[in-house]
């Protein structure tokens, strides 16, 4: 591991924990600090790791850390961002770069071109299962790819309490389906029509926000991409992909947790599918950071940064405008 | 067979012989006669059932002929069941009653309320497969009901010529997803909004119609449903449900032609589904027949009528409409 | 209908009147009598079926009848077949002719070149699915066969009372398999060896027989193919075929109720396996009556007689012969 | 990592990388050295792990290896692993623990109540697929346990030089599948009769081997258990289990590579099944270092050690037996 670049950890929540945990394990890069404002987790996942505990101020001072990965909370992403480019770090984010578009455009110059590489990571592009859809589709195997639908349903709503900071559905959590369309699209959509209603849980209305939405996206070429998301779903974590085209169509299907299946005078009882994102994207956590690591050894580009942040927050900009106006918004408008 | 009451058949085409048949083997029906323009035709049918040949107005004129089958081509559907009613028969018509909503209204008096009974084929209604997911979602195996995804996509498209009488997609295609939409959500969807484009077949464009869309319902309660359509899937004919629920989700599948698969380096290659409707729905046509057998017998009423036909049809204009404005547009204004 | 060939049924039971509604609808044949020592029994069939009612002396000595339908209690089927090729009929026999096989050798002279047609029902080789594996077999799909599995599970054992009759699992049930088994290989097996046990009803024992077993079957090639019964299975009537290659592999599943599907946090329940043989063969025995039609229009030769019944009763005396002596069994020495 | 034990690896060849790979990111166990008799391979294995190269001498003497992972040649499995128990090392041995019956129980003494811990790794035991069928059969979910089917196929037979020394097919390749039916049966099968042909490469053949085989074992208590064996699938790594009971029956399936499904005119083609074993079983290996872990903790018994070893190697001379004999054999005259 000699000569493996120094990264750090700021933020060690949830997906901080599972960044750090595979940047360490990661046989060309170093994990050298961990960064939180709550000293104990700090310096329980330190502890667990074999690195230091650090401030965000020493990690960026410091000249031998060569990246750092940020997953504090969502409304200091930028802040944190900028900071590390200016320290001439390449920074690994966690997805959103940011919930206001205007404030990102306003940064574009730091952000578009960076001086160091920047990596937002929307981790469905590195799922073995959607890659390996685009991969066919990019083959021509169902031919020309007309229309798309996307179904990202969570297990079960977030506490009332996170809806507030979220940015709402479409920026919280259709914000991956946006960016997942247009990849497999291979064409940004044109504009998009949005209908949304909170079924699931009355504490999400009374937060300003809605749990169940449907949309459609156009492209200029016509093609026609649905979206179906649920914040509950009685039934898992369900992430699938249906794409159409002129000679067939191609599918992604959920992950279970096991093969096994129970056949009784009920029916046959397949396995129940992946219960969250922990489970179910862990391979595609892995691959970001292996994607990272080849960023870090100049061999490849980011494969998704301020371009691919800004194009997600502006369809779910349209979104949450074509639910307030009731008609269909153009991309272009917002 | 004796007193099973006589029917005969007005309109020897490729519905109409499916009607016939079913008819003809029905233990409880008589097929006595059959009328088409087409000599031949209506020749050939008849030998091979054991029944007479007529025209329509010996038909209508024998009091020994309780029933008629309509299965006419469209345009003449309305004409055809209003002399029927008009001549005490009662009535199966094949979908749709008529294309054009404000026609239909004008005969709701006779139609509504019909002096025999008037059964409108929405056959979807009938098929097990359906069937067996709305005695589901009756039973509240999911819960309460949020959002429905129905899937119809052709094997291929219909000639060319067939457009410009076909009433466009929405009025002679999305028309039973129209009716199942009702059916199954158990609300009348009260706005909706689509979106098309011509992606199969440049022909199609030409006479004025679409041949992909994707249109989203809502209700007045919030439940939010999908409708996709294609022309052209390149893969059979795919009639699929998907309805989500506060405690799961309850699906229709696609029939497969054989329960065979095939195992190679490949994968594992599952047999085709049904190429057309004639294989998917022939247990639904019977089952239609066995319905208005026991309308004829006094035993129950016909299950979609004149207002399951004015339901279907308003959402098929509404729905051309909204493609044509680019705005939703609320059922009631139709 | 007119000319098309006359047949009686002997013996309304169960599947007696299978076959007697499958003759009744078919174009090519006329049901002109049933025939059954319950008189309440005929009389109900003829009833429904619009035939007559008849003694089966009155049958065979009608000229009209150009062949009969044997359904009777397996016991007499041997006399009923004999009776009626020596009065001149065609014959379609239920399996099967015969439980014994020195009996049925005797008569080798009139049933291996019978002067009429004699059809041998194993219905299996009309079955929809199986005879799509056949196909892909014999279309080398899966290069050469190596390898073949049959799985034959009955829903739930039949009544105890029914044992003593039934000539044993093997006699009785593994008979189709057998049969299968050498219409899949292409080949006759050689030896076989059979382990069986009684672990489903302690009464099957009692009565002297086996209610669970397991088989090797191999051919002179080196071909092997194992059988999985049991006469209770807890998940429906479960009927596969799975066959290995040198190109891969192909597989018979099972047929379900309904192509439905319910998702919840216990997993997919796809919808059940057809409960039994009635639903899950009903096509099959519609087309044997279809053969059959063909046979007497003398545009086919019966697909399986005196030679098929044969080889499989030489398969079950061997496999009953293996279990009572531990040992494998070459079926040249049966 | 203070504290944890030191693991050397004897023999660094395809399953010893494995678990070399496993020890060194396990963070309870820390890999210290790499042994193999290729120096070359020994020094590319140390320097991407980060460890030393070392003798096998060295190891056995140096008092801070607390174990070692024997994964040399099967022919020296054994006498390694008495070697490392002499020294005073716990032992973590990849399966055989050796061919042959005699010499194995020969050393019952040392083996069966070993001074330090025996693991033998029969890696299906930790697989999460295969656990889950246990845990269902354990509950109860399918009622009394009736019947197994184990299907064990490879994708390719290995190279024809690997036959001679690898103990045949029953002793290299069933062997897990014997562990296997065990465990699952939770009876060690009393009897068994085997049928084995070489229908896939001829060179097995001169070799003295077979390459494909199908076994029913027997319980004392009658339930039976089929093992399917190829050495050639032509369709993957073919790795499932089929338990019946009296309530129903419980499966475990492939695993795909990926949850992908195309749909075409053919039919719907599920991604290919795993390719290998590496794949197929990595998580198992990996469970099985975790299992290392806790036994050299003291917080484990191994799980599978010198009896299942004994108990899996009768069964395999049994199977040889059998075929040599044409007759069942019982495994107490093993």
């Amino acid at each position: 591991m000699n000569g493996a670049p120094k990264v750090a950890l700021l933020g060690a929540g949830r997906m901080g924990q599972v960044h750090a945990r595979n940047a360490a394990a990661h046989p060309r890069l170093e994990l050298a600090a961990v960064v939180d404002r709550n000293a104990d987790v700090a310096q329980g996942l330190a502890a667990e790791l074999g690195c230091a505990v650090a401030t965000a101020d020493a990690v960026l001072a410091d000249p031998d850390i060569a990246a750092v990965l940020v997953a504090t909370s969502t409304t200091t992403h930028l802040e944190c961002v900028l900071a590390a480019l200016a320290a001439g770090k390449a920074v690994f984010c966690e997805k959103p770069l940011d919930l206001d578009l205007a404030r990102l455009r306003a940064h574009a110059a730091e952000l578009a071109r960076p001086p160091q590489p920047l990596y937002v990571a929307f981790n469905k592009r590195f799922d073995p299962h959607f890659v390996a859809l685009k991969r066919r589709l990019d083959a021509g195997e169902i031919g020309a790819l007309e229309s798309l639908h996307l179904i990202s349903h969570d297990p079960a709503p977030p506490p009332p309490a996170f809806i507030p900071t979220s940015g709402g559905l479409f920026r919280d959590f259709t914000i991956h389906d946006f960016d997942t369309a247009g990849w497999l699209l291979d064409e940004t959509p044109a504009e998009l029509f949005a209908w949304a209603s909170c079924l699931v849980d009355p504490a999400i209305a009374e937060a300003g926000d809605v749990d169940t939405a449907r949309l459609i996206l156009r492209c200029a070429s016509g093609k026609l991409c649905v979206i179906s998301n649920t914040r509950r779903s009685g039934y898992g974590y369900d992430q699938r992909a249906e794409a159409y085209g002129s000679n067939g169509a191609a599918f992604v299907g959920n992950v279970r947790v096991a093969t096994t299946e129970s056949w009784t005078e009920d029916g046959a009882l397949a396995a129940p599918i992946q219960p969250g994102f922990q489970s179910r994207y862990a391979a595609s956590y892995a691959a970001e950071l292996d994607h990272f690591a080849a960023v870090l050894a100049g061999e490849a580009e980011p494969l998704t940064g301020y371009a691919a942040s800004i194009a997600a927050l502006a369809l779910a900009d349209a979104a949450a405008r074509s639910v307030a106006s009731g008609a269909p918004v153009k991309v272009s408008d917002v």
